[in-house]
């Protein structure tokens, strides 16, 4: 069993998408962002980063992991899948992991600060995290040209840039004309999994009020 | 023979201070970005993001792996090196890698770019990036509480944190009173190896220009 600290947010979702497709059982706690519950010394002792999503595999003495990227390279590594084990191809995910790690997760997240949150509209900030939020899909939408998916066979990589992808409106930034991101998009959503992923802890917290549960429901 | 193509920025020194750590022989073409050689047709044949790092293991048929974090893992689990085999070890330095790569690098990144590049000057954005910096620090710091290294044994996540965190004074940042951080730097600063992928490709610049060679030495 492990328990998933998340929240409605392309981060945390990479964390629920990962744990429906591997069929792992866990449960999923909601945490309140807008009520500052990642900031409690509860959850900053499993993460002094103050973020979700969190896990602790209960079948690994508690092992706590936070940052979403190294959740899904530990559930990969723990079960199997998704994640090759050559390797050259491992390597290959890792990079497009990194990539959106370190490019289409920020960037659309500043994008959104800017876009979205700040009260004070900054046009250049805007306009700079936007285009830049544009080049980045057009380098996804290059890979995937004659690729069904990023490496080979759908792996984390795919689940970790797609859960960020599909808020592409959130983030004010187009994807016409990216046919192969476009057409790589739908074939993940077309994926139970995935889609029941990105449902928590949205859908989870709608069942816990019914049942009378606070914030915690055991799938 | 490693071929590493790079620049002297944070991300390209971990790439150069892993390499140096891991003791592997490697060729350093120097990358001149203001001339846009990172968006060349050859350099985006090896990484279609057109970024540095770069490196091409000629040992492996030529296997290429872009994204700085990548090539550190790639490295360390290519000589068993600075990468804790055991699971949960492993783990955790993935997890402090990753909050270099999706916080530090593109939170310092984006300081820099208000504090240092964009002739606008916006206060909102700089103070918001300049305080997340500091966050982030001070996060490590606390992690640096009682312990040597941020997993045990000095790893790929110091070296990692440390390419970014030495150049604060870059982004605007202080690391007053952050003495555990301090002495976690003063610590890595004093490694032989890690000085010498500082160096990289700069050192190597100025004695390829020696020799007449033109951006490319062997080591």
């Amino acid at each position: 069993m492990i328990d998933l600290y998340t929240a409605a947010t392309p981060n945390g979702w990479k964390a629920s998408v990962a744990l429906e497709e591997m069929g792992l059982e866990y449960t999923a706690h909601a945490v309140n962002l807008m009520k500052g519950e990642q900031k409690t010394p509860e959850f900053l002792a499993m993460n002094p980063n103050g973020r979700i999503p969190v896990i602790v595999d209960r079948e690994a003495d508690g092992h706590v992991v936070f940052e979403s990227g190294a959740i899904m390279v530990y559930l990969a590594e723990k079960t199997g899948m998704f994640l090759p084990n050559d390797a050259k191809r491992k390597s290959q995910v890792i990079q497009w992991i990194m990539f959106q790690m370190g490019g289409i997760g920020p960037m659309m997240g500043q994008a959104n600060v800017f876009h979205r949150y700040l009260e004070e509209k900054i046009p250049v900030a805007i306009a700079r995290y936007q285009n830049e939020v544009r080049r980045l899909f057009t380098v996804l939408d290059g890979r995937l040209e004659n690729r069904e998916y990023l490496v080979d066979d759908y792996s984390i990589a795919d689940m970790a840039n797609w859960c960020w992808v599909r808020t592409y409106e959130w983030s004010g930034v187009s994807i016409e004309g990216l046919d192969n991101l476009i057409r790589w998009k739908n074939s993940i959503e077309a994926r139970p999994a995935a889609r029941r992923g990105v449902e928590v802890p949205n859908k989870i917290d709608k069942e816990a009020l019914l049942k009378g549960a606070k914030n915690v429901v055991t799938k």
